[in-house]
């Protein structure tokens, strides 16, 4: 199996990316297809031991800044590394995608070559986030900033379907994200999804949950629009970050507290990588007629090569020809007007 | 200055409540009137040294429990801690509300008994949040969570008002939680709203601003709609517990670690109270014609003491005068359709 990876996406620069994708290579058995600027991927693959990975080089020398309308950057630019890397997935030199470059023209590219699965009005954009008792699913995290009720039932199945094949996860349970836990609790969206999750097939719906319930863990998927799911994954981040300063900043209030803290740096880095965003990998865009991995922009090597693993799972565990399947079974049952997505 | 106080409300009983509201009284200078069982709250009052606050006790023998249905709950019951509570608001026997009851009732019968501000189409919750630089209110919390672009307006209007008069924040900067900074970036509603924010008198609007701006404190006021507010709260506040834990975890995991983790507790302990909801107080109801507090159902007694400050600052502010006198300016150019809210 052969991954495409975007070198040019991601804040680090391509260095970072592929020494991420050289040792995510090697940690899940796969090949590389690298896209981007032809002559720095090779002098960054000069620094690793590449030995029995079979890696191909691809040089894009068009660039897609994150500032670019989406859509049009891709369009504009065939010769972009997002652009070609999708080339390669289309055509089947590739099995999957990884990318961490502007995720706006990643999911346009994915539309634009590799399709949406028939039946899936909306890809979503699938995150896990740690939790007390494992990892959680949130999807949409930001692919749908306003979704019809339908369109979370298709979530709530894409997703139960992703963990299922790609994590192994047995019968997954899915609860809807709202302000309070009773049925009458919630937005419009809310209110108008609930019923149609309850009777929706594919899925073990338990109801709905709410913001503390994500890191509790009590359901493996939690589904919401793109707009909340955006919100929630930053508001998190930037709690974190808060934590992290107001405890450094005690910690080290005076020498005394100071030297003992450096003791106990083992353990704080410990809990760091177990919080950290990075070992959950990157998230899949699904609904896209291919496997498509999206990582955050702030990726260092170990998230690329995370990132990779979970492609690898996708593509193993055949998710997106499984929401085909399910998606045709349930196209003669769809209201025709969510058919035009 | 007299403060009503609900001592029937909150998860841990009418010790808690007056426990807290007799130190709020001693703090910050001002009269009780407590509502709930009388004899429980005399009891309570027993415990505490109460010389030189005047304390009203009037019982209240009718219960609202946490999942009764709000409107209903108030107007059937007259005899409630919540209801008794705002009559002595409404017929100026207190000043100010303050309570950790069931919230939605208390929100209706606010609306029943004190009734809106003249020109304000939805009451909003105003909850300050820990950040970077000191606090960030962010609003609504939880009370529309369905709101209109002119609503967000009112709510920014509002805020600024609040931490301007109560906290005396000169000219508060106010930003639109978003999914994006770009103008462009949001859902419907707040694409809508951008362009009403950008013209609104009153305020000093700078733009979109995201999840983690919330704990950066890049602005004074964050306007968002109830349901995301109220999942943005919850998610933050369920980062923090995961976090907790797992420090926890890491920190105890050998006896070493255990031993010189214990030497450190004053720093964690220091920590956990800058990152307390409880010293940021309660959120205020804004847009009712009287002062209204609400506090988490989870308040300790210092939580209903600095919630006692807030209603303090908020009436010596003249906070509900001061937003109907902006509105009174705005109200002819306001369109009809919303002044029927």
């Amino acid at each position: 199996m052969r991954i495409a990876v975007d070198a040019a996406g991601g804040d680090h620069g391509p260095a970072v990316i592929v020494a991420g994708a050289v040792d995510g290579a090697r940690r899940f058995g796969v090949d590389l297809l690298l896209t981007g600027a032809e002559a720095e991927i090779r002098r960054a693959l000069f620094a690793h031991d590449t030995a029995g990975i079979d890696i191909v080089v691809e040089d894009a020398p068009e660039t897609i800044g994150g500032d670019e309308q989406p859509a049009q950057a891709v369009r504009r630019k065939p010769r972009s590394a997002i652009a070609m890397a999708l080339d390669a997935v289309r055509d089947g030199r590739a099995a999957a995608l990884v990318s961490a470059g502007n995720s706006g023209a990643v999911m346009a590219g994915a539309l634009l070559k590799l399709g949406r699965i028939r039946g899936v009005d909306r890809p979503a954009i699938a995150g896990y986030l740690p939790s007390m008792t494992g990892k959680t699913l949130v999807l949409d995290m930001g692919a749908v900033t306003d979704p019809r009720p339908s369109h979370l039932v298709q979530f709530a199945q894409m997703g139960s379907i992703y963990i299922e094949r790609a994590f192994g996860v047995e019968r997954p349970t899915v609860g809807l994200l709202s302000n309070g836990e009773e049925p009458s609790k919630g937005n419009q969206l809310v209110q108008e999804t609930f019923p149609l999750l309850s009777i929706a097939p594919g899925i073990d719906f338990r109801g709905n949950v709410e913001g503390n319930d994500i890191t509790r863990g009590i359901v493996d998927v939690i589904v919401t629009d793109g707009f909340t799911g955006n919100v929630l994954l930053k508001t998190a981040e930037g709690a974190a970050s808060l934590i992290n300063a107001t405890v450094r900043r005690r910690l080290t209030a005076n020498p005394f507290r100071t030297a003992l803290a450096a003791m106990l740096r083992p353990a704080f880095d410990e809990a760091r990588k177990d919080l950290d965003y990075a070992e959950q990998g990157g998230a899949p865009l699904l609904g896209i007629d291919g496997v498509v991995i999206i990582s955050h922009g702030r990726s260092n090597a170990r998230a690329i090569a995370n990132a990779i693993g979970v492609a690898k799972r996708s593509v193993d565990g055949e998710v997106p020809d499984t929401i085909a399947r399910l998606m045709a079974t349930l196209e003669p049952a769809r209201e025709p007007a969510a058919a035009t997505g």
